[in-house]
C-alpha cells in the first residue's frame, strides 16, 4: 500500500536548533529508526519540510554574494532537495541494512507546479530561517521582507504559493513499487507554466500541501503527517484543550472552519488532510514520529477518515 | 539503446565563466538543444561535471560559517546534484516540449561508492572553484590546500577518489526505459562502506570516471563524452598535433600509456573510455556538444570502438 509520509521540521532539527550537520544527522537517524518499523508494511514516499535549511542557504547566498554569484530561491530549493534527500536517504539505507530489510531508497528531485498569479506572490507569508530580535529585524527589513512569527520572534518571509501538481509524479509512482522514495523535499521546487514552458519561481512550497498533492497524484491510500505534537487539539494551548483521537472528514472540516488550527503549525496539516480525503484518500494520521506505530493501530495520535 | 552522456564544464559555464545563474541557464539551454537532436534515438542518462559550482558552494560555506553552520563537502556535493539536476532537467523538459517529444526527464540523487583507503585522500588532486593569483594563493593556503593548475593560475584542490559503484544504479536502469535520467551530477556524492553502513566522505568524484562506472553498472552500450574540444589529439597543443577520428581500444591504450593525454583534461576522458570498453561497452564518442550528431554518423569527433 502506497503511503506518503510528511516529516515536519522536528524530524530534521531540534526546536530552535541551529541546523548543524551533527544535529541534522542525529535527528534524521532518530526519524529513520521510527520509519523503519513500518517500512515493511507500506510502500513509503517521504516528503520532508525544509526545517531551518532553506533559510540557511538563502543567508549563505546573501552573505557571500560579493564573491560568489547568488542563486535565485528556486535554485536554493533544488540544493535543499539534494541536501535533505542525501541525508535522509543515506540514513534510511543504513537503517534498512541494519534491520536486514531488502529495500532500496531513492531520492527524486521534484518540481511542483504553481500558478504564476497565486496571490502568495503579492503577500509572502512563509517564515523561513533563523529568528531575529526586534532590533535585528528592523535593520534587516531594509533588505528582506521580515514579519513577526507569533511570540517566537521575527523571521524572514517568502511567498508560499499553492501547489497544483507534482511534475515528476509518474516516475515517483513507478519507483515506489520497489523502493522507498524521497520526493518533494522542503516542499519541492515551485515552477509555473507559460507557453508550455516550465519556469522556476522564487518561493517555498508548504510541505504539508505538497504532501497532499503528491499523495493525490500518485494515488496513495494514506497520508501520515509526522510532527512535534502527539495529536491534533481543539482549543490548543488553552486549559480546556481537547485532543482528537478519531475524527471523520465532516467533523474535521467543521473544526477547521471554526478556526481551531493556527496557520503555520496545525492549520496546513489539517487542510492537507481535508484535501487529501476529499480527493480520494482513505486515511490521514497526524502524530509524533515515535508514536506512529501505535497510531497505526489506533492507539495514539489523531486518525482522520473519510 | 541506453547511452550515458557526460557533460563537461563548458556545457554548464563559459571558459573562465563566473557561474552566474544567467550564464548557467544560457549554456545549459544550448546543451539541451544539442541533446534534443539525438534524444528520440537513444535512452539517455546524463551525467554533468561540477563546473565552478562545487567550488562556489564551498566558498559560500566558508565565507558565512560564522553565521550559518558549514556543511561537509559530501553534503555540498548533494546540494550541487540538486542544483544541476534542476537546471539541466528543466531545460531539457522545455526543449522536449518545444520539439513535441513525448519523454519525461527525471533527476536521481546519486551516491558513488569509493574506497575509504583510496590514496586520493592523502594526495588531493582535484581542482575546484575559482582561480587565484600567486599572492592570493599564498594567503589562502593557510586555510585550504592550494595547488598550481597548469599555467592557468592557482586553485583549491580536494581529494578525488576512484568511483567503484553507483549505489542507485538499479533505480536508474529502471527509469531510463521511459525517461531521460539525470544522475551522478558533479560526479555524484562519494560514500564509503564500513560495517555495511554507508558514510559520506569529503571529496569530489571525477565525472568522467563516474560516467564510466554508471555506464557499466546500468549496462549502457555507448558513452558520449561532450567537452570543449572537437576531438582527441595526439601531441595536443603542439605544431604536429594529430586529431584521432576512429581508433580502437588497443590503439588508444597504447597512446594513453605513451602519456599523450594530460591529467585534468583529456586524461580521465580517455581512461574512462578504455575502462568502459574493457568492461563490455561498445563505443565511445568524444567531441563537442554541437558536433555530436555528426560524430554519431562518423563525420566528426573521435570514435573509439572495441
Amino acid at each position: 500500500m502506497r503511503v506518503v509520509v510528511a516529516l515536519g521540521g522536528n524530524a530534521l532539527t531540534k526546536k530552535r536548533g541551529k541546523g548543524t550537520y551533527e544535529e541534522l544527522v542525529k535527528n534524521i537517524n532518530k526519524t529513520s529508526r521510527n520509519l523503519s518499523k513500518i517500512i515493511k508494511k507500506y510502500n513509503l514516499i517521504i516528503v520532508s519540510g525544509s526545517g531551518p535549511q532553506v533559510g540557511a542557504l538563502l543567508l549563505q547566498n546573501e552573505l557571500s554574494k560579493n564573491k560568489v554569484p547568488a542563486m535565485p530561491l528556486d535554485v536554493l530549493d533544488a540544493e535543499l532537495e539534494g541536501e535533505l534527500g542525501y541525508l535522509i536517504g543515506q540514513s534510511l539505507i543504513n537503517e534498512l541494512r541494519k534491520n536486514k530489510i531488502n529495500k532500496s531508497v531513492v531520492t527524486i528531485l521534484t518540481q511542483v507546479l504553481v500558478d504564476k498569479n497565486d496571490r502568495a506572490f503579492k503577500n509572502p507569508t512563509k517564515f523561513i530561517g533563523t529568528f531575529y530580535t526586534e532590533k535585528q529585524a528592523r535593520k534587516l527589513s531594509k533588505k528582506f521582507m521580515i514579519k513577526k512569527d507569533s511570540n517566537r520572534g521575527y523571521r524572514r518571509v517568502v511567498p508560499s504559493p499553492n501547489p497544483l501538481k507534482i511534475i515528476e509524479h509518474k516516475a515517483i509512482r513507478n519507483l515506489v513499487r520497489k523502493n522507498v522514495v524521497i520526493a518533494a523535499g522542503g516542499g519541492g521546487i515551485p515552477v509555473y507554466e507559460e507557453n508550455k514552458k516550465l519556469q522556476g519561481v522564487e518561493a517555498v512550497v508548504d510541505k504539508d500541501l505538497a504532501s497532499f498533492v503528491l499523495a493525490r497524484d500518485i494515488k496513495a491510500k494514506q497520508l501520515f503527517n509526522l510532527t512535534g505534537i502527539d495529536k491534533v487539539y481543539l482549543e490548543s494551548g488553552k486549559k480546556n484543550q481537547k485532543g482528537l483521537k478519531t475524527v471523520n472528514l465532516k467533523e474535521i472540516k467543521g473544526y477547521y472552519k471554526q478556526g481551531h488550527f493556527p496557520l503555520g503549525s496545525m492549520g496546513p496539516k489539517v487542510l492537507a488532510a481535508i484535501k487529501f480525503l476529499e480527493s480520494g484518500g482513505e486515511k490521514v494520521i497526524i502524530t509524533k514520529p515515535e508514536m506512529l506505530e501505535k497510531a497505526i493501530k489506533g492507539k495514539a495520535g489523531t486518525v482522520i477518515t473519510r
